[in-house]
């Protein structure tokens, strides 16, 4: 299947999904083979950059949580004039463009200057991270609901848009994006707006890559250890709710050696920090 | 890029995405390719079944809402007794099926009987519709959560697991999911638990597909018109928070003719229902 509708001076927003990048889409695969230009962020695997035609052009764009490489008033420049010059302009990004991926905020730039644009959705981290830790986001009995909320505000913002007292209850199955640093507060906050301290949870580093990292406990035992002591680093994303729980007879990827328990984790993480 | 890895005698749990075949993944075309049988739903467009190869033993499990053509244990049943037989089984699902596609009960069904497994992710529906629409379900701003919540609860359960007026404000963003025969009820659930009666909707049937049909408005048309009495049949999803009204610019994709306002509706639709 081919599609013989990619145009020229147009910008595509592309969602690369995870890591695996055999979980591109075949429309994103074939857009990024068809383009002269690929403007592409940090959780982008390069690997899908194989896809891209001898000559394309590619410009890194970097991004990761808390710096810049190139600031989203400059990548929105490159992307109109690319598209002024009359390339074929791919700009891709991590997961789903339009689930914490600020494409709305290039597709407006984009309409604003009066070029032409579409986006292609792709696999949102959350389900993929999910759904390689072997937990089922929703499920019959235990979660009608999920809801997909930011642990990186706009750190520009000093008035916080998250009410955790609400977002607390807000569906049976939670999912935290991009919360390596703010995991172990956005865990107090959940027990304090009275979610059961018992609840599970899983971090998930690198999801669905084959060093994909899997941290599993219960809400308090984040909230104890400070888990930022224990270098969960960028990219995480976590996971609470009674489905986490699932993962135990569910889990089907992954190496052994680099899942963790929180709790036993928590423990010495207490003691040490006591000690010094 | 191939994969042997595709294994006899195993289930693949494969997200088919939503209706637009180009937005299968890569993984899921090779492993259908690969597949001896396929076990595909409703919600599966058949032209992703282009992928099998000659031979391959195509099983329809059917599955609208509120009817099945299988059941969940039939379709268990048949997965089991085909991968026990040595084959490779692909079972496709409309969206992701980890989110309100019950994978999580088949892969339980599955390890209970002892059969290797794996899911491969695909694009939910809910962020595929969305983005053909022209919705970005976050945005800087104006959306730092998104909550998916089924709109068609398990018809056997008398005592409903959501609680509307939690979920109401949930999320700033909320997709409902299977909700074409529930919608208006909803909106009377939102507005009664206090989610502004302005908060733009839309509603989105057959997301993707070419003849999709996007249909806008407010909350309050919806809760008044008793939509349901317009014949909006499943397959749709709805979008309920201000992120909507952002489609006014960044819409792209769909047929002029498939648009339709719920206020302009719901006039002549009160007075027809008044006449007779």
């Amino acid at each position: 299947m081919s599609d013989q509708s990619i145009q020229a001076g147009k910008v595509y927003l592309i969602g690369a999904g995870p890591g695996d990048p055999r979980l591109l889409t075949i429309k994103a695969a074939e857009t990024i083979a068809a383009a002269d230009v690929i403007v592409y962020d940090y959780l982008v695997n390069p690997e899908t950059l194989v896809y891209a035609r001898r000559g394309a052009e590619l410009i890194y764009a970097g991004k990761r949580a808390g710096q810049s490489s190139l600031s989203q008033t400059a990548i929105n420049h490159i992307l109109i004039e690319q598209a002024r010059a009359g390339k074929t302009v791919a700009r891709l990004k991590g997961g789903d463009p339009f689930v914490f991926g600020r494409g709305g905020e290039e597709a407006e730039a984009l309409v604003e200057a009066g070029i032409d644009w579409e986006v292609i959705p792709g696999i949102s981290s959350g389900v993929a991270a999910a759904a390689y830790a072997g937990i089922p986001l929703t499920h019959r009995g235990s979660a009608s609901s999920v809801a997909f909320i930011t642990g990186h505000e706009n750190p520009q913002k000093r008035r916080q848009a998250i009410d955790w007292s609400v977002t607390a209850h807000a569906a049976d199955t939670l999912v935290i994006f991009m919360c390596a640093e703010t995991i172990a507060e956005i865990a107090d906050h959940l027990i304090a707006a009275g979610r059961t301290p018992t609840t599970p949870v899983a971090i998930i580093r690198w999801g669905t890559y084959a060093h994909q990292e899997v941290y599993t406990g219960v809400l308090a035992d984040i909230a104890a250890s400070r888990i930022a002591d224990f270098h969960i680093a960028p990219p995480a994303i976590a996971i609470v709710g009674e489905v986490v729980a699932l993962r135990q007879s569910l889990r089907w990827f992954g190496a052994a050696e680099l899942e963790y328990s929180l709790h036993s984790l928590s423990q010495p993480a207490t003691a040490q920090i006591a000690v010094i």
